[in-house]
């Protein structure tokens, strides 16, 4: 009897509306384990190579992982990938809440969905068994609506759902998939493959105990992560992600004015404090989380109402529609997020957009006329609130920004490219290489463009979060780093750090619940994963399935023609910042070749192409790629 | 306070005739540990390039671990460093017994000795104090006799004697070094390095305990081994490693008649069940072991007066003595042991060096003339025996195998080179890289030469041993392999055992009572390491550590002009086995390149110099190797 997996995974062919259930066999789970690795693991296999990611043909995949339903800290993730239609690359985004955990309650351990339904419809998933059901007067509707519409259906409010909204019908390319309204598989538009499909939601309720194979080694890791825990004024469970606002500024690395800037004057006024003094109605937790970073923030006044049901911006929102829009009105963030997950859209990447046409804006590119006659000046409360709302509905210029800022830059012409921020075609999220390296080389090598979860954008190496979590001396990382290091002693403390975070992408575990910026340590992370499969398993297992995955999605945008040269960094990083404590800095680009250079060295890929050596896939027991890709 | 060790390393300096104490720091223990890492670590710092391996310049290192002196059952090893007399490269052998764990409880992690005393001296440690004392009345006696002596000298008998013996004086290239009279640091000749130094021999005594952070943690592995160590007939404990004579003699892999056949008719005669039956006097065990596997033979005929204080043949031995010369004769192999250890001579290298010379003297190369009269003929034992004598004695034709088979083919000339099987120059061990193709890559990329010990020559892949162990599976080895198999999964294999017994080397662990041969699995051993130091350690991290003394390693021949080239088997090898169960196997050249390359790659290492990236060292912490090599 397998523990911590039902053996079971889903597959929907919703071309033929038909679902059915694969047993991949215990050794699949102990390869991959979940996440991101495992959707990895059918996607080089399923996918064919050069798939339109709108079309059919692509594969979309919901993968939570073994541990995914038991009840440890930070374990509520699932991923989401497929190819992107935002990147063209492989495409991937992880959400917490409690749609995860249902789905593993449900039976299942993942679903692979193929083919597009010729109607809309809505997966129905519950203990053990799967529907697909006409959805076709929930197509246009927002996600609220959608909750409402099929609780009431199904006749249980208890059901858990995840959906795209209007954006994802759209096809709007950074579209995202929201689960409970709040929850966000954000990036690299999963919504809009989900649109493509005509699916416009998952709805999953389980009974079933997830097994365990050793009780009482699981309840010592829970019992560990609770007596540790505890809370301090500033740190997640009191200000929650939002306190990072003015950390990052007083560190001169807030994103600010599309990136000219790493200081914010009106950083109070969006802060995580300015949130807990004015519009916070209450905070909330994902499953089985002690943490409890999440907000909730409701208010009317008559210019927005916004209600907790939809949760509230975590630090990338207030930065991305806040400083990087040089708009420091908190309510107007809280109103942008609350469309932002109404519609389904990656608030990362429809901040970026908003601020990129910004700064076209005030250089004379872009003209009210281009605009729908909206002001769109940094600083503009009100031209943000309306152009996420354009974006969402495509509606007159948000039509062109709900293209993603590289198509829209192409389109706009008259040199619009140079104010558009992205990586392999992604928006860079709300961190500044500038001012911590590591996301340097986490932003340009990450598979999925710029991205702020693929691996980590070194917090962990600067002391920023000193009380949060324990160090990674069990990873033999002794000694701190400076965050604005550039040696290949930088390249070491990275690429443990992203075994760490990748890891947490394979087994769905939440970077802030987990060490070492949360009370998870990695040592109590691994015992728990052993207590639950009963596997003999080590960190040096674990870690190897991380760097499967790494390896795998490096592998994958190998064969959709993605190379060394896709690995870079936006020009303006390489400027110097403008204002604020880092005033002059830059990422060196001569540098910056060398640091890249390293990076590939040490992660066992070839300098010259950036590819894994045969060796390496050796090493990791991915020799299968040679035949795939 | 440190736990686990002293941060006390005694220098000793014999020119001058000074001792002195360093205290290296937390760091340092943290990141090298003990044993092979260590003592390279010390090596490269301060051993200068292009050292005479016989001057007083070259380093002489002594190194147990942070574990050695505590109770876990094969923790009793420890390693001896220097640049090696008969390869020019990096020199290391390591023993078990009790001597190291003596030195630690004498107050000392290490000894580092460097010059040269102007006579005959050996050390005299005790509980956090040392003394050069004089040795001109021990010189040039039998091991026996010497221990006897300092014994008397001291008025103890507990003291614990690491000595060499004549041959270590008379600076045979293969000169070991041997405590208790019966565990040698076997290889690439550290005893005659100790001799070069006129240091006969270290004698320690301590009554201090080692530091414990967490006895009951400590003591909780040391109960898990001893519950699951049952002992089986034809294992370990009961017929110690001469078990193997008959198992690889069957698997058609016994190293017979200079590697030209893989199964030996005299294979009964000198097999572990033989020796039990006949000349075994009792078994003996290292410190806190409860595996015992040691052999004591003991009897006295017409031709040979065998003590038990000499231990017994291991199965290295009994073949290298043995099937590789087609001595059939067990009493013979017994008293060429006894000889090899009173002269202090490694018993491979002195039986490969004699089968080398019986096929020149079966050729014709070689004639009695040549050998004082000795009719030097494959399956004569009683020449073996002679031979050994006059090895240890460098008399007559002795003179010239003590310098090893490379330089003794060059003296011997006319075409000779074709009958020694050396790699780097030293005489390969008793496993045959056609039966098991780990130990192919395992001889030919070790640092010290053809080694048995420096990485696993695959009897764990092969289910050799099916009942001593747990699988590598917490290491995410999960399917078999095939021991015939070349193919780059073979690479992954040999990758993690190479880790893990890289690992014993730095730690001091036997190879035969930890994982996966022996009771003590490779997640109590982690536990273990924790506990006795108070370190948040993984295996993640002991991993790490085995892979710095690799890389290191590497480094330190670099440094002596090795390149890849070194990185070979003997020719004999690539041609066919000519009988037993494999009869025709060989190892295919072109194939073994690949594998190399493979390998090489797996390692991080550059597939065109087979030296490590710049990204490999940064990732292991090691970019100050760039200033030394």
């Amino acid at each position: 009897m397998p523990f911590g997996y039902h053996n079971k995974i889903l597959r929907a062919d919703l071309t033929e509306g038909k679902t059915s259930i694969e047993e991949p066999g215990d050794l699949v789970y102990r390869k991959y384990m979940g996440g991101s690795s495992l959707a990895l693991y059918y996607l080089l296999a399923e996918l064919p190579k050069g798939t339109d990611p709108l079309s059919p043909d692509n594969v979309l995949i919901f993968a939570p992982s073994i541990i995914t339903g038991t009840q440890i800290a930070g374990g509520s993730r699932y991923t989401v990938a497929a190819r992107s239609p935002l990147t063209g690359a492989y495409g991937e985004a992880e959400a917490g809440g409690w749609w995860g955990p249902e789905l593993k309650r449900a039976g299942f351990d993942a679903i692979i969905i193929k083919g597009k339904s010729p109607k809309p419809v809505y997966l129905w998933i519950h203990d053990g068994e799967a529907e697909i059901r006409d959805a076709s007067q929930l197509w246009g509707k927002l996600t609220g609506e959608v909750q409402d519409a099929i609780h009431g259906e199904l006749g249980d409010t208890k059901v858990r759902i995840a959906q795209t909204g209007p954006a994802g019908e759209k096809l709007v390319r950074y579209a995202c998939i929201i689960n409970e309204l709040r929850h966000a598989n954000g990036r690299t538009g999963m919504g809009a493959v989900m649109g493509s499909k005509n699916l416009r939601a998952i709805a999953v309720r389980g009974t079933q105990k997830v097994p365990v194979a050793d009780e009482d080694g699981a309840k010592q890791a829970q019992r560990h992560v609770r007596e540790n825990h505890t809370k301090q004024p500033g740190d997640l469970s009191d200000l929650g992600t939002p306190r990072l606002v003015e950390i990052l500024n007083e560190s001169g690395i807030l994103p600010t004015r599309n990136f000219h800037d790493g200081e914010f004057d009106g950083a109070s006024n969006i802060s995580g404090k300015k949130m807990k003094d004015t519009v916070l109605a209450k905070t909330g937790t994902c499953y089985a989380c002690p943490v409890a970073c999440k907000r909730e923030v409701a208010f009317e006044d008559d210019r927005f109402k916004v209600e907790g049901r939809y949760g509230g911006p975590e630090y990338e929102t207030l930065a991305s529609l806040g400083s990087f829009c040089c708009v420091d009105d908190l309510k107007a963030v809280c109103a942008g997020h609350q469309l932002c997950n109404e519609h389904c859209m990656d608030t990362i990447s429809t901040g970026v957009a908003i601020a990129f046409a910004m700064e076209c804006y005030e250089n004379g590119i872009l003209t009210k006329e281009d605009t729908d006659g909206i002001e769109l000046a940094f600083g503009n409360a009100d031209a943000m609130v309306a152009m996420v709302e354009k974006i969402g509905k495509r509606e007159g210029f948000g039509d062109i920004l709900a293209e993603g800022i590289q198509r829209a830059a192409e389109k706009i012409g008259k040199g619009a490219e140079k104010y558009a921020h992205h990586i392999k075609g992604q928006e860079v999220p709300m961190h500044d290489p500038r001012g911590k390296t590591g996301s340097a080389l986490s932003f340009a090598t990450s598979p999925t463009g710029a991205d702020h979860v693929e691996a980590p954008h070194d917090p962990f190496y600067t002391g920023l979060n000193p009380k949060g979590g324990e160090p990674l001396s069990l990873m033999g990382m002794l000694e701190p780093a400076d965050p604005l290091d550039m040696s290949p002693k930088k390249v070491e403390l990275f690429y443990h750090g992203q075994l760490v975070w990748s890891l947490y992408n394979c087994i769905g575990m939440c970077n802030f619940a987990a060490a070492p910026l949360g009370p998870v340590p990695l040592r109590v992370l691994c015992d728990h994963v052993a207590a639950v499969t009963g596997w003999d398993t080590s960190l040096f297992e674990l870690f190897k399935v991380a760097e499967r995955s790494s390896v795998m999605a490096r592998a994958f945008n190998y064969r959709e023609g993605f190379t060394k040269s896709d690995d870079y960094l936006p020009k303006i990083l390489h400027r110097p910042l403008e204002n604020g404590k880092l005033k002059g800095h830059k990422i060196d680009t001569e540098r910056f070749q060398e640091f890249l250079k390293t990076y590939y060295e040490a992660m066992g890929w070839n300098p010259e192409t950036g590819y894994p050596t045969r060796g390496k896939l050796a090493q990791l027991d991915l020799l299968w790629l040679e035949d795939v890709v």
